[in-house]
């Protein structure tokens, strides 16, 4: 079915442009909303009008994940959404975007009097501005959090208060944050539709990517030990230098990714050298690793290699590396059936679209623990996210909520 | 002629250890001193009154470099001496072993009835500690600096007050900062001592390091432009990750460095990532070059290679790389006739002794271009120098001023 792309593109530019006026913005010169702010409870006002003038029934979970229905609990719905946060120095498009597609898949699914069973989901804190802790709201769905962190650990970082705390001052119970799980009740699928932040739909020419797989990844640190000497007054043949074994650790590690293919990448994105100075030869330099891809076994080989390969590039010098794993996480297939779908509804289109994994963390990734889900991506101008400068078309979104609409309406 | 080492390095151990207590140091846990502070107005003193006490005439040029003679003005002399300030975070033998071993030198000559013509010198604000200029002392008196930079843009660290107001207020006379280089006039010579900085003469078993040469330098910056892309979602094709140009350049320098020979060395010492993150590819980065040798034919040979090994492997990868010179300056020989009698005076000892260059800067590096110079290197423990953990053996300092006193013997 073919919807009015050019209406659907105006209301979605028109939700994306309203919420990101000033009272849903803790920042005048970005997009800065999360949790239990006034402007994150505006923004959840917003939807929540919006659904409701289409019929819905709008709750919030007990820690305050908006969930949208247009059939009663335990009637079978096929849920979309993503979630309505941004990180602190964010654009209008990472999230948000993803929300308005779906509110849009709600409005069209009405004015057709389609009248699919649907769900829309915006989850809570998903990039971890309030209290440091990405995922956080599907996170506490899936029960993937413990009591104590949500009690003790978890502090927000503005004022260091808890999270439990935080979240009773915003009318929440996360006393019963346990009965999140339920939202995911009654679902025959889930799609979240979000920008790409990253240049591949743009620099292939497709506008909509369908998305097989979230990568899995694995975040660790090597710290080289070296000798801390007069970088003049120390010959050549008498330094422990640091800075080369992760020279060589660096240009192997892009050797590996690529051999590995499948999708796998590695990054070295922080580097810190000890003491920093340009005429001392570093005591000590510590770089971070980060292994992703939708293929477990090739990512996670390509860490374990660059492990061992950091390691014996210091011992061939003298020196020791260190390898520690800061935090792992597995890929997540998505899928199959209602990739199909969304497939067969894209192909429909005439537009190009092409099936691609996501490097990027999703809610998704914690949905698809109990419900079959898929991604739809659209592209994000020169890759850029995370960033006021971020930009994305509407037009691309209304493509996307017509093909997540016909592909549930082929589901259901 | 032969000394009584022991009674020399209790001398020296005595002046030192002196010298290290808080009389004369701003901090508890380390020796920090720097021009026209009262420690520093101690340390001149303490100088004064040992120097007086052997009969020299102590002044002070229109800066405040201390200079003490035992012949009067337009008689020729020769020249020993260091500097007594101290890096902020410093060690007890930076420069103040020197000064110490200078006195020596001079209470040897009064002892042992030689009446050798010296005059010694203590240079101001080798370290930079109190405006941020190294040499600023030597510089001065070589007139390599202007009276701009005097009056305006030379500023304490402490208060960001002109170094010519602290002068001034210290009872000085900068105006008349141009005369200081008649404290070179009627020199036949200087030798300067100095603990190594490094862990040469330590790992050679050497007790002393007769200085041939003070290496040259490039001091430079390399900064390359990539693209700031998501770490996870963006493919290995699809990068502009700066880390890996940089790593190869690291690697590269090693190479050049080893490859050209002649003590030439080159390190990065200071790496900065934009932004930092890991899971960010960097848009940017930028590292240090410190390039140097004793034959500024090899060293900058190396630093033009480098240079354009880095554009190469930038371009190479679809980046671009800028190179920007910091500072240069050129290696300064050191006198051969002084090195000679040095030598000469060096066997005589039966002690082990080898003949190096000095990769590190020095006072003699301005000196040297008035008056015929040399140095002499004592090992300090594992190289470790600018630290509060600086260790340096006294007796190696004593058969450091036998040996200075026997070649200046030798050479008037």
């Amino acid at each position: 079915m073919a919807i009015d792309l050019a209406r659907s593109a105006e209301r979605i530019e028109r939700d994306i442009e309203t919420l990101a006026g000033s009272d849903y913005t803790l920042s005048d010169e970005a997009i800065r909303r999360y949790a239990y702010t006034q402007e994150y409870r505006n923004t959840l006002d917003y939807f929540t009008d919006e659904l409701r003038a289409i019929g819905f029934e709008v709750s919030e979970d007990p820690v305050g994940t908006l969930v949208a229905r247009n059939r009663p609990r335990g009637e079978q719905v096929f849920a979309v959404g993503s979630h309505c946060d941004s990180n602190r120095n964010g654009g209008k498009y990472d999230g948000t975007m993803g929300v308005v597609t779906a509110l849009e898949v709600c409005r069209l699914s009405a004015e057709l009097d389609l009248d699919l069973p649907l769900q829309l989901i915006s989850f809570l804190e998903e990039e971890g501005s309030g209290f440091g802790q990405m995922l956080l709201g599907s996170r506490i769905m899936l029960q993937r959090v413990t009591e104590d962190e949500l009690r003790e650990s978890f502090r927000a970082i503005d004022d260091g208060r808890s999270f439990w705390e935080h979240a009773e001052e915003a009318g929440y119970e996360p006393a019963r944050w346990r009965e999140c799980i339920g939202v995911l009740d009654d679902l025959r699928g889930w799609i979240e539709m979000h920008i790409e932040q990253a240049r591949v739909l743009q620099d292939t020419g497709n506008r909509i990517g369908i998305v097989t797989a979230i990568a899995g990844y694995v975040h660790a640190d090597v710290v080289v030990h070296g000798r801390g000497d007069h970088a003049g007054a120390t010959p050549m043949d008498f330094r422990l230098d640091p800075t080369l074994p992760m020279a060589e650790t660096i240009v192997e590690l892009e050797r590996l990714a690529r051999e590995a293919g499948k999708g796998t990448v590695g990054t070295v994105g922080e580097i810190e050298v000890d003491p920093g100075i340009i005429n001392a030869i570093a005591s000590r330099i510590r770089f971070s690793l980060d292994v992703r891809g939708p293929d477990d076994g090739a990512h996670r080989s390509v860490a374990r290699d660059i492990a061992a390969f950091a390691e014996e590039a210091a011992r061939r010098r003298g020196m020791e590396a260190e390898f520690s794993q800061r935090q792992t996480l597995p890929a997540t297939p998505l899928d199959g059936r209602i990739l199909a779908a969304l497939e067969e509804a894209a192909k429909a289109t005439g537009e190009p679209y092409m099936t691609m994994h996501s490097g990027a963390a999703h809610d998704t990734m914690c949905v698809a623990e109990r419900v079959p889900s898929a991604m739809v991506f659209v592209p994000c101008k020169d890759g850029v996210s995370h960033h006021p400068a971020e930009d994305a078309d509407p037009a691309d979104a209304a493509l996307a909520a017509q093909i997540i609409l016909n592909a549930i309406q082929a589901l259901l």
